[in-house]
């Protein structure tokens, strides 16, 4: 956390090939010419809106207070989706109302959510198809010259928040998804450290679709012996659960959406 | 379109495994410490120079005036081909004299061409293979400080116009080139709106090597039924034909370089 | 070689699909807002030390005086290996002791080795698991805003050299390794030209595990007829053994890690 200069992100699906991504760099840079522009990735799964918001949501928040994130994965572009801005507790998240950013912003505190309906805010010629270019870019870029929030348009009370986005709790019992598989195998969760005040060395009884196991919460993956289970606070503020030096979605037969319970007595 | 402080971009067919991107940026950083570097590309097909100006003619004009677009795609490194600079109305294009640029100058409108000949605006070392870093990324970094065009190399009458780039009218006829055919099979031709005068309601002929249609235009695909082709102007500027929920370039057979007709009467 | 404001770049292996990279960036960021940072590459292959560190090295010594150049390729993060910063005659390296760093650095000249042991320079929570963005990317940003050399920890006298670094030269002779065979079979080695003295007529032998030769120096790939192999120091500086219109590493069933001894009579 720090206040520094005008920092934007960008989060798509739109790969690195084509030229949209520079497009919407430009779309920032015409209206922002000294936009300080950094990709988070553009490699997300085509239309996959919860790996999206999870790469989003882990990376955000490393950045300086009043940085600007935009993020398209946008099956639903052309169609009456809205377009957002987020304005949280450190920053904001400017993109589609599809649950991609408010995993995200719910880890930074939300503050104020606005529909972007101000037709002067965007591109003088909007195409039905690339928003990220035409309204996203133009309304970050506008946001970050002074323009307040609520010129861009009304506020929104019902952002569309997707399972993957909720979690639940009771007195002993905490209640989200499976996130994201990453590259080792390791099952990363929405359930993020502040929705945890287990003490350390209480008994966790975790329940997925097709596994149940106990669990302490670890440090690190060398707190237990090869090919064991551990649950940890992962690199990124979700807990996650591991096998040291094996694979733990396999073991578990744990996958993205997947539903999972922890309690403890 | 606007005003702003020194914008370049880079396309290339480099890929972003090696270290050649990061060695232009340096070359460019040496001379110019303050440049805000946007990468269009680095994944054009190897070699592949129509695909590589399809792109850069898209991004170019989205960004500020001024802009220095660098583009390397380039199988006659080491050859008799020219090094060019070429000034337009909206910012500069340097780059080899194969093609790659002149698609994206056109749209812009070229003002003037000029051989890279001075040798002490070169890397003082120059490699014969990787004219990307020797030459094209240290002219356009003494462009932005104020070297004037005519103390780089002579004014280039005659520089390589590519069948790609040619779109020839007539009364009621227009002829072109197949460009692109992206990740949905859309068709997208060398045709730009500035090419075309047709009143909406009008029935155009189109032909392709292995295909005849009559269509009007429409503004986006949902203005026909699912699997009919559609005629449009694309988000980039440029005439394409595309299948509502299909696949326009199996439909049509058609592929990039395909010559593209229309009439109507 | 120039002077310019604070330049930052990014070698590792962590690809561009997941937020560890934007994390990094985010981590220099919140301590020097007014970063350039640039790319050199993320695509190096998991764990490949020895490809990283010739990238690295190919692509640093373009840089500007006083880039400060962070790299992680790093299987032995959460062991016991070293931070390390190096200064060296041009800028600086910042990246673990495993071999990753030196060649880079030697090439441009070592003048001191620290090892980052000051907390209070790292992030005030460092994951087991993520020393770029909890250790590397805060200790550049600190050296970068002016924290002396002596502030991060203690001399390091035996910085870890790994055999890919290492060249001998005798009066007749050169040892060294390939470090890296490109996209064209190109046989790149670590012997740099300042290992090197031959006058350009000289007959060289070149002995490798599979294969010897005598070849003279070339300036380029065409000063042999097709398919035959040449000598050449490539664009990055290294000498490297080609075959014009053909693949050096097939017909000499040359890969990375062999050793190349060099003598001539």
């Amino acid at each position: 956390m720090c206040v520094t200069t005008q920092i934007f992100t960008l989060t798509t699906d739109f790969g690195l090939k084509d030229p949209y991504v520079a497009e919407m760099k430009a779309a920032i840079l015409c209206l922002y010419p000294a936009a300080q522009i950094i990709d988070i990735t553009h490699d997300v799964n085509k239309y996959d809106i919860r790996a999206g918001a999870y790469v989003l949501a882990s990376a955000a928040s490393y950045f300086p207070t009043g940085t600007i994130h935009i993020a398209v994965v946008d099956p639903g572009v052309g169609s009456q989706r809205r377009p957002l801005i987020i304005q949280t507790e450190q920053g904001f998240f400017v993109g589609p109302d599809n649950g991609l950013l408010i995993l995200a912003a719910k880890k930074q505190g939300v503050k104020e959510v606005r529909d972007i309906t101000s037709r002067h805010l965007m591109l003088h010629q909007v195409s039905s198809t690339f928003h990220g270019r035409d309204v996203f870019a133009p309304a970050a870029a506008h946001l970050a010259s002074g323009v307040r929030l609520e010129e861009f348009g009304p506020v929104v009370e019902d952002v569309v928040e997707p399972a993957f986005a909720k979690v639940t709790k009771s007195e002993n019992r905490v209640d989200g998804e499976v996130l994201y598989v990453d590259d080792f195998g390791n099952v990363i969760t929405n359930i993020d450290e502040r929705n945890l005040d287990y003490s350390k060395g209480v008994i966790i009884q975790i329940e997925l679709p097709h596994s149940k196991l106990q669990l302490k919460f670890s440090k690190t993956y060398a707190d237990v012996k090869p090919q064991q289970p551990l649950l940890l606070i992962g690199s990124q503020g979700y807990l996650e659960i591991a096998v040291n030096q094996g694979n733990a979605a396999n073991q578990l037969q744990a996958k993205p959406g997947d539903k999972i319970s922890l309690t403890h007595t």
